[in-house]
């Protein structure tokens, strides 16, 4: 720390990325990546040509991706609001909603950058904890702020629509931020259709799980005109041209391509219940994932133990050093081959045990 | 505005960005874009294969490019820290190191993100007015944090390095961020060199101007390893991927050619020579530009109807409404060609006038 730093941040305990080694060979299974390539219109816009035109500035309007997502969801471009990443949207909305004077509620098991993000602006969050089977009550959130992600990581249990709204319903005047990074891959579980009924509703999504963009920084939320002005407002105090000009274009022809996106969510859950099965069979506990991961724990091996023997087999998992889910890990749906692999390495891990 | 926007963002006023209209056959002339396409190594690595890897995260130490850039400047990468443009490596050093209750000082005539930081981060700024003849008075500069653009925009005017020593060694006890977007195109005037000599220098960098790479959004700050420590921080609760796949491998290759990157510096100052005599023959006082644009105003006519004029002959400039410079114009430098038609354009617009 320099002499330099700002008081307030001393003790600000930035958010871990999963790790990223530079080992060939791995199979990654830590950070929830797809397992398949972007639209192959995605391949085709990432070209010399478009690589001599970064001379120029992009579009700060982000016009054409931002009309590009509203008619995909059947929404304004009004509202719709795009960051470098969801993890930029969200720290303008922690900015631009949130208060030390008001309560902001979110779970204690939840996604990590929340903590981060509320020490950042100096906010004091009501963290609410799960309940014993790891699901969400909504009747906890009330009288604040609220961010929920539906479904959760890294428990990949989703809340249903119907609950989502109850508890926008219960804070009709406080902001209810809904992070539907995985909701791609649920059921019944995204906000979108309450969009028209509910101003006080904010959904933020990625287009890092689903659409195979994680390493273009994708992210955008959609919200009540109102709102996104208010994050356009924001976005336009700390960076207007934070989405660069090949990431409009590759966002541009993801939206494109229905097809293949619902095609690679299609293999994503088929071979999630694969995982799923094939971990129930090996004897593990496996949360129902609504996810492109799943929460798995086994009785008999600890977390740490199994997280360490698949790295030794260049298999990496995701494993939080934290009360109630120290013995779980998070397993990132890859490809069946690779699900193969890692279930043939659990067998033999646990085998060697007994 | 809705009704859940922070109080104290209420009455923010963001940045406005350059014109970025879409008409085809345009002269831009205004954002101080480069007028050449990045290196041909970056025009390499912008291809399909990078493209499928899209699907994975980007490298949140960005360890190759920090050490690309650490090479070129002779420094230790822990002295490097990348942006997604300069713009958020701004903002990370506004949220660091800047405190309400600390003074900080920046010029009444600069670049125009710095008023809006410290209106986003809730801070009082001393503006301190340029002198006369638009220079910077090094002796201003004291007691708190201070902000400088060397040069500065929109003058292009540059102090000494010399001068910049004066304002980090009064302020020993504070942060001077010198803001150095446009010092590749100027002469001894970068701070580069009080590096070794001052842990309150913090100097920071785009890729945006000298390596051709706006729309790609990349910027770096050179510190003492403390400071870039705190930047890390930062940057690590913010937005730890926030460069990239392919913009930290457009770097890379941007500054693995450095024979390019000089190339490009030579063919800009020797237009900068051309267009600032060329403008001084038709009348016009110009400022000596050590950037990579020039502001110029002329004694018959106001800079709204020359930009006005201008842009009806589809030459686009940018022009600030504000007191003491609403006459003078800010004209990127283009290429020679582009430039013989700006200066046959004003010829024109002047002669028409009498």
């Amino acid at each position: 720390m320099s002499r330099f730093l700002n008081l307030r941040l001393e003790r600000l305990l930035p958010y871990t990325p999963g790790e990223q080694p530079k080992i060939p060979g791995l199979i990654k299974l830590n950070p929830n990546e797809s397992p398949y390539p972007p639209a192959p219109g995605v391949l085709d816009v990432i070209n010399r040509e478009e690589a001599a035109k970064l001379r120029l500035y992009s579009d700060p309007d982000a016009t054409n991706l931002t009309a590009a997502i509203a008619a995909h969801y059947g929404v304004s471009p009004k509202q719709v609001v795009v960051g470098n990443g969801s993890d930029e949207i969200l720290a303008f909305a922690f900015a631009a909603f949130f208060d030390p004077a008001e309560k902001l509620l979110f779970p204690d098991i939840t996604y990590g950058f929340y903590p981060v993000f509320a020490e950042v602006f100096g906010l004091a969050p009501t963290v609410v904890p799960l309940k014993e089977d790891f699901t969400i009550d909504p009747s906890d959130y009330t009288g604040g702020n609220v961010v929920i992600a539906n479904p959760n990581a890294p428990t990949g249990l989703a809340l249903a629509t119907s609950q989502i709204e109850e508890i926008l319903k219960a804070n009709p005047n406080h902001l209810v931020l809904v992070d539907e990074a995985y909701a791609d891959f649920g059921e019944n579980c995204s906000a979108l259709p309450l969009l028209p009924k509910y101003e006080n509703l904010l959904i933020v999504r990625t287009c890092s799980k689903s659409r195979s963009l994680a390493g273009a920084r994708l992210g955008y939320a959609i919200g009540h005109e109102s709102v996104v002005a208010d994050l356009q407002k924001v976005r336009f105090s700390f960076n207007p041209y934070n989405v660069n000009r090949l990431t409009l274009l590759a966002g541009e022809a993801s939206f494109a391509d229905r097809a293949y996106f619902q095609s690679c969510i299609a293999k994503v859950k088929a071979t999630r219940a694969r995982l799923t099965e094939g971990l129930r069979a090996l004897g593990f506990t496996v949360l129902d994932s609504q996810a492109n991961f799943v929460f798995a724990a086994h009785p008999a091996e600890t977390g740490a133990t199994l997280l360490a023997k698949l790295r030794e087999r260049r298999i990496l998992v995701r494993h939080f050093a934290k009360p109630r889910i120290e013995n779980f890990l998070r397993i990132t749906v890859g490809t069946d081959e690779e699900t193969d692999v890692l279930l043939a390495a659990l067998a033999d891990i646990l085998k060697q045990r007994s």
